[in-house]
């Protein structure tokens, strides 16, 4: 996910519905065949509609990432990233696997990764939007809204998750014009089967996360195992491999400057149909302002750490994320500035509002709609400081542990569907599991510095944005003021839920005992409960409205794109998503041209030999000695490492594969260029390119430096060099 | 010179004489008659040996910078950061000409520079090895050999000046084994005529330096006058413009990518010819060691003028040259890591005493010379650390300010002829202005601790490299301390020197008169003095020794490369050159081309309104209403700003004319890319550009932004947009 989130700008030219852009529905695929054919594509576009069949049924979600099956025995390919925890899971003071890699010599060598991993087969996407928006109009208002969406989704998802082994979820598309149910298989048993060496698999590392030209191998093997019955079951000896329906077929030729290609995945989330004011908000107000909170959130840690490397370490992950946001930030920043992305918007919105005065019945109610929708806006605008923290808050570690002990045992009252989504009991474990590792990533005194740098900007709120709750506890004085220090002074002496068996008590315990706890965290979290639900009932009431009011604009886009003869795929939304284009590279600036493909002579130029810049000895070597065989292409004299292409894709799509004309694997999507991160605002099909594993690069590694040489043979290549 | 000192490494092969390598002497086209031809010039290579006729003799010097004639009255044009000084010493706080630009309207309003500034029109290069070097080998020593060289140059110098109006210099080539006597007619009023705003010459500043892509309008325009008599002379408003037998056409075509270009002028220094061993000394310990000094001095510097912003402006150029010289040292450490330029010169040494083996008729005596150099090296070698830190000391405020008073009245005691080397009658102006200025960039209390920084290391140093008035003058103790606060602390006390007046009447006093001075840095320097003679003899005394050891390795170079029919360029020493190449970008990294042209577009690109990316307001509106006229580049479709050209050139080249191949003015040459910075060492065509100003661009900003069209017709160009 971190390293893609890729997005764009354009050059004063309206929204234009070419190649590049789209990240589409398999089932749209028929309405965009003429483009498909006139990109390259020389299989039947139908093919692609159809998700039990090859490719879309080899192509499967991580939750957040997406893999591949290439081999008959469930072999699946994605992102070292991706794989990441499952190899840090199954690393040791003594066995870095991290930074030795890992291969499994045989299926019995191959290592569970961590318990929650699963690996999702989608089986069958139906469209459930009257079921679950159906009558929503005639609704009171936003909770009620709300509320009836949450309910027949959850009532759909039980009914499909009935029989087990299934995951079922609605989606939400066009902000709510249309409602899928998804199906998919949940395989419970995965495991880690190779990885190369983080200085492979991470080359670069955060230096290059989002740079072109780019020089890591971001690959890695897990498989899929089901129980004896070919059916999903937890982790078991007696397990074996999945066999899946279909697997990918890889092309070692790969492909050139120019090819076709196309990326299936899984794609989070995009804003690509967000109203002018919304976006104008977010480069005014959103990014301006995350970038402040996160930057005085680094010098917080950076200052409660200083000389004190233990709690460093418990923040490392903390900071990487922060200083990853803050690069995401900047690089959308960096993007609005280059194009008016605003006016782009307004343009975009004259032209239609035009076309509906002249076609009123198009969308009959639009203006009322819309201008709901923009008074809605307005309200949650009014809100936005305080909704910030509020959130920033519940995320630090004293106060976000204390919310979900008590949250937990709260729900746990309720029957299960009727639990709030998050709490119900398939998340229990990811709760329990996030509870147990607190340890390390939180340190009381870094904890409470963040709490009350979040603390003293709600205390400069206006009245407005005053939480009653929250005053109370902090026992804000008539000035507005309150003593902080002693407040906080008291939370973190007075708590025992640093210590993780005091927390696994109270997971278990019941609701009724939390109101008279002798903890002050507990108590703040009893004390502050009604505000969350407050806020969060508030939340939904928006939330509700937003699923009234956003498909009126929505209706009217499509259908003024419709007059256009342009077909309008929805955002990205974590479903299943199928983006195509070619092997392209572009002009970052005037008199920079950059090439699409990489080459391993690149890899040795980076080279310093310290992290993030310090390829294997073995893979030097190979590359000292020519042992390149047949992974050279031979228009660029070289064993190609990363390339370019103008695909529309985003986080999530990390590990998706990339498909040639044909449909075969040659390679492997793994992140945005810099100038791609506001691109989930705008497509700039100038500028916006995916950054992909070439599959050569794969196999080279894996023939040549990794002796993979079992995995090649099962993936039906056949290795050129001796094992090393 | 800041800009440009170009320089090299290459790709593993012997040093070539190709195209683009090489700044020639202009008595030596001929003998490369065939490589100029095959590269595309149009003229008779032997037009560009003659000095007095086109174009050579429209191509003057400034001392530090290149300049040429354009027009018949004198008009000569340069680059924004050569006349950077005469627009300064115009400027006032009400008129600040770096601000605003400046244009004279009239001869009358031509604005004169600042009294020290000179235009030097090369009219002889003789031969006078003969005459300077001849029976060097017969001498005693070092000493001797320098003596006599310095006695037979000065006397050549002095019977060359007979008459005034020019200055002569004896030129060093190939360490000794030739000299020059280079006749130049000196004008001394010159004024200027029009500089564009600084956020057009100066555009990405010290960001941009170095650096390509580049659109920086780096041109300014200065004009020579002389007496009525057509004679150098002092300025009066009785001069007239000069009027020079040449001037250079101007091409508006321009050139484009792949035309032939070449660059005459006068680049200041390169160590092409350095043995292998003291390449590695510069790589281990010279850059290394700078860098460390400089970021020290940085240090003090930022240290000792926070919160005294008066402090920090006057140490702001220094500041500033220091940055300059860490990206340079860094760049060639940079250039280093890329190639084993070490190795390099270690494989031609060893190739040509290959040769010699099998000719040793060829430089007879090469061994016991070559072997005498390398012990003269070792004892060089020996003494760096105190070298460094003496010369360091002497750069110093103070230090240089009461060595210069007391060094003048020193050698005042002599005939002048007889006098040290930057200390003779003509050099006093320059220090006399020096001495003047000194308030500008002095601070006691920067300067105290650039001192005591200096004097530690000193007082590190071990007994072999202590100086004896050094340490009494700092009552160094047995065990080898000092209390330097003390010392220092007296120093800076007892002084008046930072009183301006005090300065002009010691400038004015005999040196009897020092020795008994109640002045502590008078003291100083009386103390110093002997220390600073003696090791200044010992510097000559090497200096005498190379001149009559290193022609032995020159000598066998030249032989060894003339057997392969490869003619040797000298390395660069001020004197007027011809370097030749083709218009050209490169790749500097895997997948990332630089294409050879900038164009308007990337200007408003780099624009964000502050400095240095501050366009002006009369420029932008011209590129947005598109006013480009004819000097679009038809194949670019844009105005060109800057282009790159594989010229081999260096600072002092800075303002060089660029010439196409018909020696018609197409651009200026004002920077080396960041990857030349090297070449001083070694030349690698695959990656050292020189930056030049587009002349399309130049004339495109005269005429369309800043109606300059006086200027225009002068140089017989058409101006097409009306004055603004």
């Amino acid at each position: 996910m971190r390293r893609l989130a890729v997005s764009v700008f354009t050059l004063a030219c309206t929204l234009p519905a070419i190649a590049a852009e789209g990240m589409w529905q398999p089932g749209q695929l028929p309405q965009i065949e003429q483009s498909l054919a006139d990109a390259g594509l020389k299989v039947d576009p139908k093919r692609l509609t159809d998700l039990t069949a090859y490719p879309l049924n080899a192509v499967v979600g991580l939750g957040f990432c997406t893999a591949s099956f290439v081999s008959p025995t469930g072999l699946a390919v994605t992102n070292h990233h991706c794989a990441y925890r499952g190899i840090q899971y199954n690393s040791s003071a003594e066995r870095n696997l991290l930074d030795e890699g890992f291969l499994a010599k045989t299926l019995g060598e191959e290592l569970p990764v961590e318990p929650t991993q699963r690996i999702y087969v989608t089986t069958q996407i139906s469209d459930v939007s009257e079921q679950v928006g159906g009558g929503l109009a005639e609704l009171a208002d936003g909770n009620a809204r709300y509320d009836q969406v949450d309910a027949r989704s959850k009532a759909l998802v039980a009914e499909c998750e009935q029989g087990g082994g299934v995951r079922c979820d609605v989606y939400v598309i066009h902000g709510g014009l249309q409602f899928n149910l998804v199906r998919q298989m949940e395989i419970r048993d995965v495991r880690l089967v190779y990885a190369p060496a983080q200085a492979i698999g991470k080359f670069g590392g955060d230096v290059d996360n989002w740079i072109w030209p780019r020089h890591t191998g971001d690959f890695a093997f897990l498989r899929a195992y089901v129980g004896p019955d070919g059916k999903p079951a937890d982790h078991s000896s007696a397990n074996v491999p999945y066999r899946p329906k279909s697997y990918l077929k890889v092309n070692k030729d790969g492909v050139q400057p120019g090819d076709y290609v196309m990326v299936a995945g899984y794609p989070g989330r995009t804003n690509r149909y967000r109203l002018a004011g919304e976006v104008a908000d977010a480069i005014e107000w959103g990014y301006p302002t995350y970038i402040e909170y996160y930057s005085a959130q680094l010098a917080l840690i950076a200052e409660q750490t200083a000389g004190r490397p233990e709690a460093a370490i418990k923040y490392a992950a903390n900071v990487a994320s922060l200083n990853n946001g803050l690069k995401n930030f900047q690089g959308n920043l960096d993007g609005f500035a280059k194009l008016d992305v605003v006016a782009e918007k307004r343009r975009l919105e004259t032209a239609m509002e035009a076309w509906l005065a002249a076609n009123p019945e198009a969308v009959p109610g639009y203006r009322e709609q819309r201008d709901a929708l923009d008074q809605l806006l307005a309200e949650q605008r009014a809100q936005r400081e305080r909704d910030l923290i509020w959130s920033q808050l519940w995320r630090t570690g004293l106060f976000s542990t204390a919310r979900d002990l008590y949250r937990v045992a709260l729900e746990r009252e309720k029957p299960d569907p009727q639990r709030e989504y998050g709490y119900q009991q398939r998340d229990e474990v990811r709760i329990q599991g996030r509870l147990a590792q607190l340890d390390r990533r939180f340190d009381a005194q870094v904890d409470r510095a963040l709490v009350a740098d979040l603390l003293r900007r709600y205390l400069a709120l206006g009245q407005a944005q005053r939480i009653a709750e929250l005053d109370q506890w902090l026992q804000r004085d008539a000035d507005g003021g309150a003593d902080l220090d002693a407040r906080l002074g008291a939370l973190y002496a007075g708590t025992q839920l640093g210590d993780a068996a005091t927390r696994e008590t109270w997971f278990k315990t019941k609701a009724g005992a939390f109101r008279g706890a002798d903890d002050s965290a507990l108590q703040m979290a009893v004390a502050l409960m009604p505000a969350v639900l407050r806020l969060e009932q508030e939340g939904e009431r928006i939330k509700g409205q937003e699923y009234h009011l956003r498909p009126a604009f929505m209706s009217a886009l499509i259908a003024y794109r419709e007059s256009l003869q342009q077909p309008v795929y929805p955002d990205a939304n974590n479903s299943l998503r199928i983006s195509y284009g070619q092997v392209e590279g572009y002009s970052p600036r005037d008199a920079v041209n950059y090439s699409a493909q990489t080459r391993l002579h690149g890899l040795v130029e980076k080279h310093t030999g310290s992290d993030p810049f310090d390829a294997t000895r073995a893979q030097l070597d190979a590359i000292a000695e020519q042992r390149f065989g047949s992974y050279v292409d031979p228009e660029l004299g070289a064993v190609p490492v990363n390339f370019l292409a103008s695909l529309d894709i985003t986080g999530g799509n990390s590990g998706s594969p990339a498909l040639n004309a044909r449909a075969e694997l040659v390679g492997l999507a793994f992140d945005g260029n810099y100038e791609s991160m506001s691109s989930g605002w705008l497509f700039n099909p100038r500028l916006t390119r995916a950054i992909l594993v070439d599959v050569r690069y794969m196999l080279w590694i894996m023939d040549a430096v990794d002796g993979a040489h079992r995995l090649l043979k099962e993936m039906r290549v056949k290795p050129e060099f001796a094992k090393p």
